[in-house]
């Protein structure tokens, strides 16, 4: 290709409110370009990167035993209310309605579809194990998409899923995939660490992240750094050490707090620390109200307290739904006299004398003790764990990194194929519910991934492995002809060696030549200059920046 | 491939409702599978084969110096408003609103998304000529999808879009591009016929379709045998024979005609003939009402009329709406005392004492004649060619046949980037305008294409360039020791010899087998049978059903 006919429009700057580093370079590169937010157009180079990506994920799924298909876009809203999951994912889903009023969901994941096919073609067990996957777009409604291609509202993705008679081919399909993730990521030139994670509305009993750990990432991480555990901060497993006051209880007290609504407000009020406050946070779950306790200074996790109850769906309750629950206004809920379901961290156990909301206008009460709560409370881990807290394998304090999640491996078990009646005959003549299993790669997350984790000052460095062309050939100064000549030879040889190479032809300046190169990161970098007359070029290296003069007769073979 | 693991479930039957041969081997020999009305999915061999035809459409656009890149399916409601095309395409436009309430069309087409690309991103003549193009799945609210892949609401496309300083610019890629497509199909097995065809919605100055001649087809194509014009049916151009009726003007009367709707009704009612008839159309455009008159034999070109009164939108009349404009019924308009437009056919000049519908509930009008009418009337090609009709270049009459359109070229020419204000600075400096073609290929319905015109009684005959795989090596007896044991090693032999090769290890009869090489149709099948104890093979052309009996060694090499 001539970088004079390429449509590769750099930039010197980009938006105040691009934030990211790779976000940045694809930007500034040509790369890609925003049409809407969490919506990308993929420009010829950021296009050809796409489809290196897409290479090595097809051949190491296919080395995996998996078939490639292409599945539909356009998902019936039935196959989705069938699966239970319209309701669980409602959130995320885009709709659109055809002209006899038919809705369709826009495909965030494929289960149901897929499922669906196989249960209509898929008799007996002779036909298992079976794995399918597609690489193919996605439509997530997002509620804050971030990051360039980090997090979109239309995505490439790689998902397979995959059919089992039993749960030991489940397993044997799952330890498969892991190993072809890691293969995949490791060609992709990322070091990859896989974490337990949660299923979240895919669902699911076991599940795996393919975590970069990076500080662009929007995931917390906790690692033992004695046993290698890791894991999303949504699942981490932790040793629970409930607080063991000894104090005696002291006689509960209303307080005035006006205007304290949050956490802090109080704290300062009543001059106190935030551990001895008891955060009430009114939840409607499947549309009911619900009380979630955690300390002042904790975390809820949501999505473990959304499973615990059993709620499809968890939202944080109006300050209208807050009055009508707890009879006060938002910021002053809590425990005593509250009439709702109320689950509480362990953690809080054995807490002596605390503080919590009023359920009145601008009245906390002091001195709170569990015998002051009438309700039932039901106890569980609400919190999410945090740097500090104690493996629960070994016991070691966890370390907490950021990650951003580039594959995600689930065993779905029956979780679709059961609602769906996903059946085959079985050798004994008996019907039985397929297992199943699915593994998605976030294939064009994968390309913000790698801009912002493999730069310099100077741009993105591309691994061999998925740059957009092997070598960039530079001709110096294109008004000179000896140096045109031999940079068009060189075009040719490298061409008629199957190579992709960009050649840049441009008449411009050769030092805007050389910052284009660099900021576009093909790896190596041949620039025909001054010493064209003796038929030597330079040879560089864009990671090492190590740079040789070497004959142009050796180009091809260095290459 | 091991055909034992293979997903492609083959049916015996398929529902009766599927009407075109190629749809039904499709489903048949599993290569696509229905979601939803024109919704389909590409089970492993039908992706195959269409990553194939992607693959020679990639080939020869990139040879024709077109650049692939990916533009996003959600295009913001705003591009399409700019661009005036939202009113014109509103009909086929599927939208989907996101969280914020913001519209968003799944993109039927990209000419809105390119062009604001464009702008963008180009400022100078320097950065001309461009040709973009991309392989995608499209979206249409398409009334009556049908033939399997050959309609559908969603479908993929490769679309091609250029961007030049001036005419001369356009029609060279222009060329560049009907000759690349000739290519293409040719490539593809298809024997095309480029005709003369109407912009549509799309727009444009000038547009070939790329026709394939088969009675599957939806389009009416009619060609002039001697001067080898050939057009589609909504352009066609013809020589307009008006009539020329001698007899004297007779008085007009009123004749009731009870129940008589149709023109068949109120001929065999009256004792006349058809083209006694003027058939008067009660049509809104853009909400208004205005009348198009025809003979009562012909039909109605809808897409020239709604040019003609420039219109975005034409539609039938509601019984109401015909009611409230002309003051009669459904089935009894007609010119005399007509109050709206009245467009007539220019064969009508000339005819007299002829048959209209009288404005009231069962009431013709006979021995009417153009005195009779006082409104102005616009004269007009109105009607549609027809075989017979004389070719306007040389006046033979024409055939007429029907196509599927898999190819569309167009002359944008200023219809997208003046609204869309697309400019670029010349070389003198001053702003232009820049003039765009756009180019697309129905990338999965030449899928349907091929099996539609390339089969026999026993299945598809995919053409070698296309095929999803090149060969099937066929073992009759899978029980037999040597037959499998040759069988495994001409397997390894085609594999490592770069040969995509479907081995059918199943444990099945050898009819089944057979019959489900030839319903699948791989263009080559290689039978281990009764010789592999002499290493002898049976190798079989799928096309003329020749077969020979060669040695085991010469497999790969005549494969």
């Amino acid at each position: 290709m001539r970088f004079s006919s390429l449509f590769a429009p750099t930039l010197r700057e980009v938006s105040a409110d691009v934030e990211l580093t790779g976000h940045k370079l694809l930007l500034r590169a040509g790369y890609i370009r925003q049409l809407a937010a969490g919506v990308y157009s993929f420009l010829p180079l950021g296009w050809r990167v796409l489809r290196r990506v897409e290479q090595i994920v097809r051949d190491e799924m296919d080395a995996a035993g998996a078939q490639e298909l292409l599945l539909p876009t356009l998902h019936p809203q039935e196959i989705w209310a069938e699966s239970g999951r319209e309701a669980r994912m409602q959130d995320v889903l885009l709709a659109t309605k055809d002209r006899k009023g038919g809705i369709f969901y826009l495909g965030p994941t494929h289960e149901e579809v897929i499922t669906d096919l196989v249960r209509k073609n898929i008799k007996s067990y002779r036909e298992l194990p079976l794995t399918l996957y597609q690489i193919q777009t996605k439509f997530r409604d997002e509620p804050r998409p971030r990051g360039g291609l980090v997090r979109t509202r239309e995505f490439i993705m790689k998902d397979a899923y995959s059919f089992d008679r039993d749960e030991a081919g489940l397993n044997k399909v799952y330890e498969r995939m892991h190993a072809a993730y890691l293969k995949i990521f490791q060609q992709c030139g990322l070091d990859i660490t896989p974490v337990a994670a949660s299923g979240g509305a895919i669902g699911g009993k076991e599940t795996v992240e393919f975590m970069l750990l990076t500080d662009a990432g929007e995931d917390s991480i906790l690692i033992c750094p004695e046993c290698g555990y890791a894991a999303n901060q949504e699942i981490a497993d932790f040793k629970t050490v409930s607080n063991t006051d000894t104090e005696a209880s002291a006689a509960i007290a209303t307080v005035a707090t006006p205007d304290a609504h949050t956490v802090q407000q109080v704290c300062d009020f009543l001059n106190t620390k935030a551990e001895k406050l008891l955060k009430t946070l009114i939840y409607m779950a499947d549309g009911k109200p619900v009380a979630a306790l955690v300390h002042g200074d904790r975390e809820l996790n949501e999505g473990r307290f959304r499973v615990l109850i059993g709620a499809n769906t968890l939202e944080m309750a109006t300050p209208e739904q807050i009055l009508a629950a707890t009879g006060g206004p938002v910021g002053f809920s809590g425990p005593v006299g509250l009439k709702i379901p109320i689950y509480a961290d362990e953690e809080l156990r054995g807490m002596k004398n605390f503080i919590t909301g009023g359920n009145a206008v601008n009245t906390h009460l002091t001195n709170v003790n569990w015998e002051n709560v009438t309700s039932e409370i039901t106890w569980a881990r609400l919190r999410f764990a945090t740097a500090g807290d104690s493996c629960a394998c070994c016991g070691t304090g966890f370390t907490e990194r950021r990650g951003m999640e580039l594959g995600h491996i689930f065993k779905l078990a029956y979780s679709i194929s059961e609602p769906l009646h996903a059946i085959f005959a079985d050798e004994d003549g008996s019907d039985k519910t397929v297992i199943m299993g699915c593994y998605g790669i976030g294939v064009s997350r994968i390309l913000a991934a790698v801009a912002e984790v493999s730069n310099d000052v100077n741009g993105i460095i591309w691994p061999k492995s998925i740059a957009p062309y092997q070598v960039v050939l530079i001709v110096a100064n294109t008004t000179n002809e000896e140096q045109l000549a031999l940079g068009e030879k060189l075009y040719a040889q490298l061409q008629a060696a199957g190579i992709d190479v960009l050649f840049d032809d441009r008449a411009e300046r050769a030092g805007v030549k050389f910052k284009d190169a660099d900021l576009i990161g093909i790896p190596t970098q041949v620039v025909v200059g001054k010493l064209a007359g003796e038929n030597q070029v330079e040879f560089r290296d864009r990671t090492t920046k190590s740079s040789e003069v070497i004959s142009a007769d050796e180009v091809v073979g260095r290459v």
